[in-house]
């Protein structure tokens, strides 16, 4: 935490660009006192494709700025970043608390699952890179888990186009594979639980749900980093006062009209662009610990 | 899950004695929609000093209880049996999901501690076998965690002795080497997190606060799984509908008497002995998957 953080400071939240609106409105859910201060790259969004230290670098960049305006915790909502990043913030800001989206939604999966089949969605990037599954199995050895990129998904969801024939015909194209009983299921149980590993998959969850039906639980891995932001800020004693007036902020690297339009889609409320501030994270020296 | 149970059946907490009490206490809290059926094993108590196979079969025995009445989530309060005995409980029980309270803690004291230096007091058992510990660098690699076993606090709990001199000396006594500067804290930097490591610890926790001070964040694994169970629930689609009338109720495997009066201390209600159903765990065969 900066030496400028109180009780009252925002949870900094940030992400490559709008798709960590789901984890700020589960933030929000699920600790209505608290103050939210959004930061989204979205001058250098997609993150899924860069290398682990430009993902590290470009964390600290936007993590120097939401310190500097005083998170007293931060949640990464993006998963490249969740992946790459983490430690390398934890080292370089020791006094903030970090959480990402990858631990907390593989927690969810291993808790929620019955039958230890998990099936994972997520950016190529994300899929590729394997840290559901990893994740996953450092908590539950014997669980099977089958991942997909799902990238048509993401583009959907930022035309705000959730629900209805298009939604579910492109979710079962992706989720097909790894429901087919006999192929990636082993022993002809097919997964039990879904992972939308992707901050923009909860938008389309009706259509999702549609898809694979009722008895598979899908894990949204933003309410359960909020969930875990909850336990953090309870056990060191920095939740907000209730009965405050609780303020959401946010902060963008490009295109603010934009941010504002597709941020709405995310949101329960409608905001416009004169509510985005525009930040330059590039001519900030990132070094780490 | 067992074919009797619906969204109104119990979630199914089980434990060696009246311990998990507090941690039924931390799901009333979460998920106050919820019935819960509470299985102590108090005849067979403690579990820190038994085998792994023992505890195994142990916890086979009383999940098969908990199942047949229809429990349709598993929380293991037990920190001895979840470390155990999760994955054999998975397995025989592949249609229940089953929570532990480990690796919730330890995931809460990894997203609440700043600087990566996280203390440990558990019973003896617990600490021996290094559970969070390993659960902890599961999470966090660079973590420095420092355990120790604190069998005293345990007793000060039972007795309903929770503030004061006595208290505070005792757990000063077990505190003090773990928060030394410059002995199992490197670099001169104290942990500034603290995991409640036994499920009769957060009944001290103000004399605990009293001795590491305000600063030090106390991390308590049953409000950690309360908070995960409530997320796995929702998950899955089986929460309870809210407006139902939810119940408590009480298995113990000896001594109602004692189970009542020491339960007091542990809830925020008081029980007697008529509404502890004694239940016989020995002669239920306990056959792993």
């Amino acid at each position: 935490m900066s030496g400028s953080s109180t009780l009252e400071s925002p949870i900094g939240v940030f992400d490559s660009g709008v798709g960590g609106l789901t984890v700020l409105r589960a933030l929000r859910q699920a600790l209505p006192d608290e103050s939210m201060l959004y930061l989204g790259d979205t001058a250098r969004l997609p993150y899924g494709t860069k290398s682990a230290d430009t993902i590290i670098r470009y964390a600290l960049q936007a993590t120097a700025v939401l310190v500097e305006r005083g998170a007293k915790l931060l949640v990464i909502a993006c998963n490249t970043a969740s992946t790459y990043a983490l430690d390398a913030l934890r080292d370089r800001y020791p006094h903030l608390p970090v959480i990402g989206v990858v631990e907390p939604g593989a927690a969810t999966a291993c808790a929620a699952s019955r039958n230890g089949r998990i099936a994972v969605i997520a950016t190529e990037g994300t899929a590729r890179a394997g840290a559901y599954d990893a994740a996953i199995r450092r908590l539950r050895p014997n669980a099977v888990v089958t991942s997909a990129g799902a990238p048509l998904l993401v583009g959907l969801a930022e035309e705000g186009w959730f629900e209805g024939p298009v939604p579910e015909a492109v979710a079962r194209r992706y989720l097909a594979p790894l429901f087919e009983t006999g192929s990636a299921a082993e022993n002809g149980n097919p997964p039990d639980t879904l992972v939308l590993g992707c901050t923009h998959f909860p938008l389309l969850r009706t259509a999702i749900q549609a898809v694979v039906g009722l008895d598979v639980a899908l894990v949204d891995g933003g309410m359960a980093a909020a969930s875990l932001a909850a336990e953090a800020l309870a056990a060191r004693g920095l939740a907000a006062r209730s009965g405050m007036l609780p303020a959401t902020r946010f902060l963008a690297t490009d295109g603010a009209e934009r941010f504002a339009r597709v941020a709405q889609h995310f949101l329960s409320f409608p905001i416009d662009a004169s509510m985005v501030e525009l930040v330059d994270l590039q001519g900030i020296a990132a070094v780490a610990a």
